[in-house]
């Protein structure tokens, strides 16, 4: 993928090589029009779709008899060597001619005289583009969804496998209760069922065709919209010629979902930075995400995690950027609207460059379960489960069970010993009614086994949750 | 509604009050960490629905045999008095009681004694709030849903009134081809159905109920997560507790798809600052959504609408301010979240505002329509009619008819005169083949009645899908 | 301080719980546009510096002779007045009036009839708000500089007292290579110098005066603009009217630098949660900065230091709101300005009780040294000094005493030894020429206190740093 | 300039082709580390930088003996040649090797063997890339201000030429009095004076020299900071090692600064597309600077108007993103701060490229002076005239002369002339006193000549206003 904010031609590069800041637009106001107008740089990523879309629209304008088989066949033809040329490298972009568009249909006109003439009939550029970069957003959306999928596949195996290893739940990054590995990883399979969603949701909302609106206004010829939609895989056309070439709602919906998933990959790599300090100990990570150091040669640094942690940064900011670009455009088409491409490019490549990393960490991770079992039982971390036996079995009211809970704790601390290890003589001397089988619940494993609430963490739930996750994802594979 | 940042109690004024800046915090670390702690000055703003989850928390308790009949009687009762009270403005905040959580919980013990403090039974403050709050974030997108309909319904009828009135379609604000002012409102309609559609979504997606998570990591007691779930009108228990009480995504897509909304406003907004404008002239504002001066009776100000267009600034910021919070946070709950009501509260109030005030613009403007039909038939804007027409009437390439049409408007141009006040000799001087029959185009009339294409501009086309919206706007209201 | 986005009056509360959320707007577009259009719920905040504004516009106006020295009095005891009346919370502000300027106008002219009338006279409300916000903005930038000196004052106290005091120091949150805790501390002091800088650029730029700028154009009345611009302790007036009335840069640029700022105590928030973690185990925090739990007595969860890293969220936001607000505003003054105000105040606030929170939390903090110094020590962290001493000592190139040292560090660790356990001999079989003086930096101390270069770690250049700045903040406190 | 935020290199290119979006990672973790990690493909741009600042490295180590005279001779040599390669376009970039440093290092190595290898000595990557990207960003500061103040030339002296030709001055986008488009345009001036003033601050907070600092706690080799410092041309060594790896402040500063410029520069790109519609119908654009339409000749789209106002949504997209990326940074080095340097050669890009079209704009246009005249006068402008008239002769207070100029207005608006056009009899209906003299202040010309107060906007004003701009950056340039 090639998603680049700006291009890096070598005439631009010299330019930055030269000493003299103002130096470099001595060639006058051509030399500046040209590098902040054209947009061929980037928008030639568009490639496979324009000609996708113009493919269609010579096969309707074929139909509602705009041009003959011929013409339409050599359209076709034209076309496909063109695609050729581009996939083989041959193509030469020129930025005198703009954009993608005119550098494809241009070529064309050279290639098949005449017919290639006539197929900007019933079009125009604002339609064109806004048509062939749905597409393209279609396209990213259909390969983030299967990307997340494969890493939420991947938490799953993972959450199966550690389903019953116990680790500190933290409140406030205090340890408050233990749960499992397995739950605390099926945490981000939820986060990642939701992000699914949202990109389903906006390529449902995407997925009409604004091909056909032409400049603004729709247009005279007796053009077969429906026909182009469906041969585009489009649901219908848009609605309204001015909302359809205007209209960037699907760059930014998509944007904002890659915003929040982002965010939720900041906060699993922020773990795994944790996890993998010498503080937590929790994980070792794999050679292939993390680098060494020439002097150290046991260390390795979790330079991936902290890579996609910051990715949120950037894509944030592409989301931000277009849609203050959009505050306040008048209708219909604004040149404003060419900033839309290169943050949805980079942004893309922000997320699948992520996924990937993120998905090759969490497969190669390998738990420290000792370590994480020691901390799981820390912090006195079972006197909620005494507190509960206390309201179940006692049946005081949960806020003065939570007061004798305190009373023990403070012992326990006084002792210097675990809840476990005070005898059943010293608890009575603050509850009385406390019997021998309070004991069953202050382990590290009984807390666990008991929470078999819905969405609990008790080590059942979590294999069920990650075998149904593991069913659910396979069968869509 | 009472949406703000922060709460204004008298105390925090005197200090403002207080020159010297430093001394405000001269009540040592208490006066400082009650103000930045305690969440009651707004998160009051969720009494009722705390109440509302706490009656669905008393009657699953009592149904699975941790409440009897008589005590969750009794909560019901002390919580009903509550309610009054607050409603009353009777109920005294307390700030040492942090938030509305413990003002509600610690009021009822007073007040019905040890039934109160059993109610926190199987649950937390961390599932409390999560479930609270996504009961206020539903009800403020089934708010701002009904709203936007009825602005869409607004736009319809005028756009109905004013479908067959011609306006300048521009393209970089320049005049590009006629369209009908009706055609031109349509298009925000468009935009709104995409903004319902997405909050539809969002409030789909947050529909599942957080309530018995408990801290983090479920509990041991026997609850059924799903009667809480179906009492409080959400669709099923969410699927994992550390997820449950650590996700914030229900608030951030809310964000994120008013930011898109508010940035359709915008759009919006500007144009009607621009349509009244002396330069523009093309409307006439209400007094009740102006200002006036008082020395220029007759001036009229668009503050309402500059103050639409300029709620997109806080709205994003809402939105890009929740996101930041949640970067990189570890789970399960942190304090961090608490800075998640503020923002969606500002940016709830400011849209439903915003709707507000924009519909009755809408509904009171009356369009200037000699001068827009004049401006729609300036600067040649039929030149692309005569294009289409060469290219149908005498089968010439699109470019070819470009080009000829090109050197008419040259002609046109250079007399000082219309497209259509050439005589047919004078266009025959440039393309020999045109006919009478192409001066039934030029006009701004023929160009709008000829754009038939589904979405396009033509009078009839808005007329049908003006109707199209009343009809479904009306029966779904 | 009363810094709130918006105010919470009765009529709005009352209109909060009322459950038809479209019914709140049936007062009609004179509630609506009340509501959306009124700015004195929070500019009332504005009401010192504009009484402020309007006595040296009077006594400007009376010298030179637009008012008698008679009606100046009575101007200046009626705002007297009026100041007394707001201090003691007995001025009844009215949203009819819309803003602060207007309500204080209207009650001064009630107050003292022809004289108030006249106190208008060549300014407006656009200069006037102008001026009102530029005075609030310098006191609030002199109050945040005089906190974070404060804050610096405190951090070099502690970085005194912990001046030689090992911890690891990160990359990677890796343990790299041994540093002191002051040095650390110092790190913060250096961030919090260039937020107090960049706050005094922010004071110097804004300190301009715009009254006397009139609506836009200036005045024909012969006014003593230099003469309002030191009465109110501004350097210079304002060079243009359309900029002095529609300019925000330096509510923009104060938010700018606050969100700079904001970063830097959310990076130290961060650690302070970190090192207080089971995990870390670094330091203590005091019960004053924490909160405890009703079951866990001796838990402290470190909520400041939480909501303290979260407040960059919203102050960023801020930023970003009001950015937007001014993005594509055309001159002069536009009503979308009025967004200014609420972002500036919530961001103030938020800052404000960021500071003292975090002053208290490190005044009060107890590092755990011996915890600290065992993790200095971790790791190998001193590989890099034996690569130093074979540079040094043996003249070695670089990236050679690198290869050997990685050589070494695998023995120690093939031997789970600690580079200085390795025998001499030991080390030899890897490089011959080693001797025994490589074991005088293979210590902690010794890497710690060979770091002496300009900023390096070595406790005596933390010492001398720690004094120079307790020293240079004393001086200027 | 070659600013991407990531490289097209012919791999991804061809990758992007590939339709199975999940197969471009088939090459397993090897392919997605180089992707995430390596930063060669836009940190090649800091070669320059990079290779001044190991000069300078050189020259001080050998100063303090750690490296011979002939292997500093070797290093400068080396490269010397490596410069000339790079800038030949001969130097083959390797993403093997990461980043720039590691490149031109190992190069320098395979040239001139151990010299190389010890060049290394007392630095690491972590103060090298903060010193060769403060370098850079101090460049790039240094370019910016070039071209704003040539930017503050050619609107000054468009000032000069149109001092005295008037427009309307605008509240609210309605006509409010007059002023001159030479005033108009000089606000832009004082915007752009606070950016430079800005920068300026900002290049000198940026002005200290990291190197030295070595990986993050300094180094035990008897380095001078001082004279690598002095020989990079800054102002002197950092004062804290960790915070001079860690510290990215002045980036985020300069992205800050680039903000709140780029928001400057849409105000007046905004300006500028509604002064080139046919509604306002005030200026013409060159043909250098907007594109024109193959069917009407006549039409000029203000696309470079449109690009510039577009632009602040990517350099605040980049401002957000970088500080988001530093939110809750532990100490000291860590990856995520790679994410630096794309933000910033984008947001540098984007300015150069808005100034120097903004600058090629301005020189180009043409007012329409008598378009421009004849709407200054529409409206009632000189109402404000007439009320200070009142006040100035009559000695009327000023809301009473605002109420009779209410009624004079009205009175004119009904009989539908100006108010000059109103007899004085008619006047005297409303306000006996009023005389002859009156008149001599209704007409745009008087209304502008007599609004002399300091920055306003009589042409005698804007003349010397103007002069002195002409002559200080003409001095200064």
């Amino acid at each position: 993928m090639n998603n680049s904010k700006s291009d890096n031609n070598t005439q631009s590069t010299s330019q930055m090589a030269n000493p003299q800041w103002g130096g470099r637009f001595s060639g006058g106001p051509a030399a500046i029009m040209g590098e902040i107008n054209a947009s061929i740089a980037f928008d030639k990523q568009l490639w496979r779709q324009d000609i996708q879309g113009s493919l269609a629209h010579a096969a309707m304008l074929c139909k509602v008899g705009l041009l003959t088989k011929e013409e339409e066949n050599d359209i076709r033809k034209g076309l496909g060597e063109i695609a050729a040329d581009i996939e083989a490298g041959r193509f030469e972009f020129s930025e005198a001619l703009e954009d993608i568009h005119m550098n494809i249909e241009s070529r064309l006109s050279d290639k098949i005289g005449e017919a290639g003439k006539r197929l900007h009939t019933a079009r125009s550029r604002n339609d064109q583009v806004a048509t062939d970069f749905r597409l393209w957003v279609r396209e990213a959306i259909d390969g983030i969804i299967e990307q997340t999928k494969s890493l939420m596949l991947c938490l799953a195996r993972q959450a199966l496998a550690y389903h019953n290893v116990p680790m500190p739940g933290f409140t406030h990054l205090q340890v408050a209760q233990p749960v499992t590995f397995g739950h605390h990883l099926l945490a981000y399979v939820e986060m990642l069922k939701r992000d699914v969603s949202r990109l389903e949701d906006t390529r449902k909302r995407l997925n009409e065709c604004p091909l056909g609106s032409a400049a603004l206004a729709g247009t005279s010829f007796p053009i077969d919209r429906h026909m182009t939609a469906e041969l585009l895989g489009f649901d219908r056309p848009t609605a309204n010629s001015l909302d359809a070439v205007s209209d960037r709602d699907f760059a930014l919906e998509f944007l904002s979902a890659l915003s929040i998933q982002a965010m939720h990959l900041s906060r699993l790599a922020e773990e795994i930075v944790q996890w993998a300090s010498a503080a937590f100990n929790f994980i070792s990570l794999s050679d292939g995400f993390t680098t060494g150091s020439s002097i150290m040669p046991q260390k390795r640094n979790p330079d991936a995690a902290e890579l996609v942690r910051a990715k949120i940064g950037r894509i944030t900011g592409d989301f931000i950027g277009l849609l203050t670009v959009m505050k306040g455009l008048p209708l219909a088409y604004a040149k404003d609207t060419q900033e839309d491409k290169e943050p949805v490019f980079d942004a893309t490549r922000a997320m699948t460059l992520s996924l990937a990393a993120m998905e090759g960490m969490i497969r190669d991770l390998k738990p420290h379960e000792q370590r994480m079992r020691e901390l799981a039982g820390a912090g006195f971390s079972t006197a909620t489960d005494l507190a509960d036996w206390l309201v179940r079995e006692l049946r005081l009211p949960f806020r003065t069970a939570h007061h004798i809970t305190g009373k023990l704790v403070s012992l326990a601390e006084a002792k210097n010993c675990d809840l476990a290890d005070l005898s059943l003589e010293e608890m009575q001397t603050v509850e009385p009614h406390i019997n021998e089988t309070v004991f069953s619940v202050l382990t590290v494993e009984a807390s666990l086994s008991s929470r078999t609430s819905v969405g609990g963490t008790a080590p059942q739930n979590v294999k069920a949750q990650a075998e149904h996750w593991l069913s659910h994802l396979s069968s869509k594979g």
